[in-house]
């Protein structure tokens, strides 16, 4: 097992990573306040891993709330709901929250717990590859606006965070492989080594070999949890993490959510990143070549599907987060494992979208 | 004009306390990305004074959102109303927000700004005295839950804190006296020097003599900065803030905060403290006949209203924040100046309720 600190402005917490992990559970402190907890799940995770869980946990009282399952019920309406409960249950400040689930239920957790009575603990215990390598690390929670996607929600660190890979196993191979498309980029953006490494092991990846799993995800974690711990509020170095995603968030936009994975979304635009990567800095052909072949192995899709508007997605990039001034920005490599952010013009842009694949 | 610095974990900010303090706001910065303002405020504030405010703001786009005037509209669909109009109007992550108006307001735009596409800048500028020397200063927000007040909440510090003395002129008489029992009650926790100029200059003070006024606001703000920048997150320290509101807030939820300015629900709290701190503490009983003295010339009431419940009085007091391992928990002085937190039985609390008023 692999344990990280990290270290936040207020306080610093461990993320565990391996196989029965959960044995790092920490449901009691010295002076023994907090000792009611509440297990936030939805009914499909719950049928899969709830009484795992609670088995853990025999000597502790937990009552649970299944919310709804999918993006759909990642809103304000949700949180109300689960407000409402917690204030049945008579949770007061000392309560924990554990959110046992994916990428929407640590979002909506976390948020509930970052506001309610100001602020109470929570425990992410994430149960996808996307949310164990992503999502579950950083302090980012949050809900959907009709509007728009995330925009409701707060910087709020969980109190610990338990990745037990034994929970993929159970994991359908299409959202595995979402979470591999998030591994590869740490390597793109940061850590050459890493990246090589990834491409060597890419078929025992694929064949979910515990040795080569666990390297994997706790390089990410590490990596995330570093660049996430320099830049808590997301105003600088941060922003390497959107490599791939200007593109990948407006396809998922334009798609609605339903016919691609989020990391599907991002394979795709971490091509198109590697495209205008070479053509401003001076990259080798190859690099692209690699990539191309790297994600194909790991069964992601490359390219723009044929069905796009184009003019359409390019008028919905101007609504990432990383435009200024109405000036799109991309996050690309000068090489591998060194990202920056750059302004792009959306000619440029229009341009290499209407080129052939490779 | 008097300047406060407060330091916070992750910034400092200033809090401008004086006449005509409007000149301070503070809309632009180095890198000019923070163009766009919205100022949030109810019907009544804005018919008296929008047109001072905007007359300030005179080079700067600002857009303002209306929201329902009073407690009843502290509620999640009233933020979800407000985020809804951000949206609209495009706010990105350099939108600041204003808000306009007393503690509700305060409450609610604050809590806006810290979850709005994970936070946005808001400066607080309050026009109630109460909001002036409490609910704008140490970074509370939040909205009611149904079962619940302030149920949901961040702590979030404001861009800057702008009090112009001026807004009060219109503020009716009541209102007005519910702010001085928050004054003395600083006095009282935490300085008796202080305490006793207020004894002194309690004439003047209902006058609302300019210079008076503008001590008592400064001294107070000074006070509650300090005190919350100590503790910010209410751990601690900020506790002793809660002098008078045990017995204040449960007399609120008893009258459904119909009946009862928060101010005189806790001049009648503050009584009730005294008189256990006489029980519990070696006090002179001419400490609890000065403060007495003190709050009727301040117009503030001073006994239980004879139509409360005891019983039910009682009860409510369980749900107090204080409230732990079901003990009640009172803030008490050990001498003017010096407050202390300490179990107190409710056999005790019920017999000093049945006690006839001095």
């Amino acid at each position: 097992m692999h344990t990280l600190m990290v270290d936040f402005a207020h306080r610093s917490y461990s993320i565990y990573i391996g196989y029965n992990t959960l044995s790092k559970l920490t449901l009691s402190d010295n002076n023994q306040r907090h000792t009611q907890f509440v297990l936030i799940t939805n009914q499909t995770i719950a049928n899969l891993h709830q009484a795992t869980l609670l088995s853990y946990l025999s000597n502790h009282k937990i009552q649970t709330i299944i919310i709804q399952e999918g993006e759909n019920w990642k809103n304000l309406d949700t949180v109300s709901n689960i407000i409402d409960q917690l204030m049945t249950m008579q949770c007061d400040r000392h309560t924990t929250l554990i959110a046992l689930g994916g990428g929407v239920i640590g979002d909506i957790t976390g948020f509930v717990a970052s506001c309610y009575r100001r602020g109470i603990r929570f425990i992410q215990i994430p149960t996808t590859l996307l949310a164990q390598v992503d999502a579950s690390i950083g302090g980012k929670t949050g809900v959907n606006h009709p509007k728009g996607k995330n925009m409701i929600g707060t910087f709020y660190q969980p109190y610990q965070v338990i990745i037990d890979l034994k929970w993929l196993d159970t994991l359908p191979d299409p959202e595995y492989i979402s979470g591999l498309a998030e591994i590869i980029k740490y390597g793109l953006i940061g850590d050459v080594h890493f990246y090589h490494w990834l491409s060597t092991n890419i078929s025992a990846l694929m064949n979910r070999d515990q040795t080569v799993l666990m390297e994997a995800v706790y390089k990410s974690c590490q990596y995330k949890a570093n660049i996430t711990a320099s830049d808590e509020y997301d105003t600088g170095a941060r922003e390497m993490l959107n490599f791939g995603h200007t593109i990948g968030h407006a396809l998922e936009t334009i798609t609605k959510y339903q016919d691609m994975l989020h990391g599907e979304a991002v394979s795709i635009g971490m091509v198109f990143a590697m495209k205008l990567s070479l053509k401003i800095y001076d990259m080798p052909q190859q690099n692209l070549t690699d990539l191309i072949h790297l994600l194909r192995q790991a069964k992601l899709p490359t390219d723009v599907p044929k069905n796009i508007d184009l003019s359409v997605l390019l008028s919905i990039l101007f609504q990432d987060k990383k435009v200024l001034d109405k000036q799109l920005r991309f996050v690309l490599l000068k090489k591998i494992g060194q990202a920056v952010v750059i302004p792009i013009s959306s000619d440029m842009v229009h341009a290499l979208l209407s080129e052939k694949a490779i």
